[in-house]
């Protein structure tokens, strides 16, 4: 049968990524406490396109993802990548994962176990010069408002704020290590699982720490710009108002301290 | 050109409701202060098909759409029905929009005013028997947590909450009346402006009055059931806990006074 | 501590149902081939509560859900609803999952396996009378319009539309009987990897045979209607008209042969 | 009452962008056909923040937009940046709109009119340089698979795809160009309102017309290339396959004519 994707194209210009989107299945992701951990993704898979050539390959996406072992780590995705770079005879191939994460987080006085879910996404990206990783990580924390905590006789609005991070890796690291980040820069974490005294402890602890989107997006940028394997990043902070219907939010584009070292590219 | 809507099916069984989801226009609202508003309507048409039928005309419903005068008012939805069921020679016809209706709302203290949007739906449904209307609106409030309230040596969390409100009406309502019907129902209203003073009053007026989402809930559906013009209805409360990462949620089906009064089904 | 919640409310009516919304974890659903499979599911879990207490305790349905052993099935559900209803004190218990189930399904002509997901709902209530169990199902066909077809020179416009199923299940039945019904009901199945001699499959399969949305929806109908374990059910299919930006929907609602045979209610 | 945003923030680092998401009214976009027309558009605003302050003040920029006139258009855009840089004492103002723009489009046969909606967004910045503007835009085409109907006996699969540009703006240019350049794009424009003899000229001439997503954007990228008044733009086109449950995509950056003259900057 005819191969029309190898016509030359009417429009000889290269694509900068063509593929697939929205592939789901079940994935393991590396998981500090257990090694490993079950969960379900979506799947994004590209590569460039030459001049030269009217279409991709769509169904080779689809093979090299059945073909893979399926975990969402380093050395799988960069295996990933580069099986279908081979396959679609590409200069470079990108994959995109969007998951979520769990982590068993004891309540802080009682602590009693209950599990959080964190959205993810990892992009990873490979041409001669080597492989990039992208790391997208959603953050949920409390925030408490020192501008009505300062006016208000009595009380101050809190509301739950997400911290939405996108971080070039260059080196392994934990995702609870940057889920540790962002619970440290709000009022209070979060929690699944809250018996009475926790509650309390939650509520004091939030009250005694107030803070604006500002100051959560700052903390982040701080710590996340000290972290070794961190090389350029962006955070942003969005709280859902519990005064109003709009949301606030604030973003920093920062240099992680890989990047500070000067160290080659990737 | 063959007919082929007109042929018969193969499976003979009668459809319930055929028709187009998803147009968007914009359209004229009933405004209590202004008497119309502008917004932009998202617009499903539908019909009953009988067993004798291949296809419905999908093409009269747009046509039926184009030649509306566009507002969003009992006479103005019954004649659209109207042409609808005259058009698509059906027994029944229905009509959902869904749109943003906006109130200008006085800040608590300084008086200043802010724009507020709520998201609402309209169904109207028309057949020998008359009309049927459902109003669903959904309205922003706050709510103070009376547990972490009492529990705690300081504060309490609080969050926004949306109250969801299902509808019969039976006779003209302004949508400002289950606005406030749903606002008086939680720890404070919200509001888009707010200057420090109204910050300090909102905080203090919401701490003075902490509720759980059952109390929402149960506030709303008391005040619904009093209301003349309404018939069946259901209210759910959800609020986005700023402890969790999940929700709460409270639900009640209930019935208003139109319904108590024996009147007959429209 | 207080315990608020088991105060008076300030208005005395009884809650249909109150809970958490959203609580993500990884589950096992099972397999008609491999017996289990893994996904993950958004869960849902509320109680009724009756007008005398102002609140219910939201940290025992956590505290439940993180005891259970996290398997969606009859039997699983049914202890989750048994250990929510006990642990609340509640007449009524209700359980909801969203989740993707998995199929592998080899290519039509070639036999190459590919991976496709189905959005799936489960609803579980228990009460004193017994269980309501409540399937929902997403399946993506593909449809080729048949008047398009009939009238035009060459070509005809196709489209992906969506199956989507709510069915009343009174008896053990795998998930995939309810995605091959939906399959056969469009002009062809879709798939997530076809090579060539595959793709070449699939158009001409689907151009022999064209349905309108109306004709899936009536397809779908009368098999769920023969279905031993379907009692009450309905079928919505909307088609994502390749011709315009607005969708096409049609929707049945009907009885399964279960509800005909008179069986007494659950 | 303190003015906490002005203290000092304990982390001195200074903020790229801060301020409010999600407020939503109704705005006036410039028509070519009528001059202007209504619509409803959710507004984002922001400012940076230096590192010697604590918080920015969010209520000012609900005021700026509650006294602003409310069309978007350059000038206009250009003024609420202005008013909101002088509000709130910053360096750099931001604006974010996303609107529904409505085009009345003849059908392609019987000239009857439909009328269409395009999502759109509209990004503003302004600092001491002078003022960025960046145009989004979503249109929807019908693909017809070249692949599909090379190897098949009869038909082929066709679907709705999305064009989604992002472009930099040096110049006044209508929203309608760049809805045309992507309607020329794929294998046939879309329309709402499409009657028998319409439906036909659309299926005949897709069906003359095959294009794979890379050659939709291609054609799409080829024309922004020559557009004077565009800068650097992206192009992304994702098609709903109809055989499959995933979409397909590909995505072009470039430069326009407006870049090419080497004109300095904005």
């Amino acid at each position: 049968m005819e191969d029309v994707q190898s016509l030359s194209p009417s429009v000889s210009i290269g694509i900068d990524r063509v593929g697939v989107r929205g592939l789901k299945r079940p994935l393991l992701v590396r998981d500090r406490v257990h090694g490993m951990q079950q969960t379900v993704a979506s799947v994004d898979l590209g590569v460039d396109l030459p001049s030269a050539f009217k279409g991709t390959h769509m169904s080779r996406f689809v093979e090299t993802l059945e073909a893979w072992e399926g975990e969402i780590s380093y050395q799988a995705v960069r295996h990933l990548l580069e099986k279908v770079r081979h396959c679609l005879s590409a200069r470079r191939a990108w994959a995109h994962f969007t998951f979520s994460y769990f982590v068993n987080k004891p309540a802080p006085a009682s602590g009693r176990p209950g599990t959080v879910h964190y959205d993810c996404r990892l992009t990873g990206e490979l041409d001669e010069q080597g492989q990039h990783f992208l790391l997208g990580l959603d953050v949920p924390v409390m925030t408490v408002c020192p501008c009505s905590k300062a006016i208000s006789s009595e009380g101050a609005h809190s509301q739950r704020a997400m911290v939405h991070m996108e971080i070039c890796l260059h080196g392994f690291s934990w995702l609870e290590e940057f889920i540790e980040i962002a619970e440290g820069a709000g009022s209070s974490a979060i929690f699944s699982l809250l018996k009475r005294e926790d509650e309390k402890f939650v509520t004091e602890q939030a009250f005694a720490n107030p803070v604006f989107v500002e100051d959560v997006v700052r903390n982040v940028a701080q710590r996340l710009a000290a972290h070794k394997h961190v090389g350029s990043f962006s955070v942003e902070v969005e709280s859902m108002e519990s005064i109003h219907h709009h949301n606030a939010f604030a973003r920093i584009e920062g240099q992680g301290a890989y990047a500070a070292t000067g160290a080659s590219g990737r």
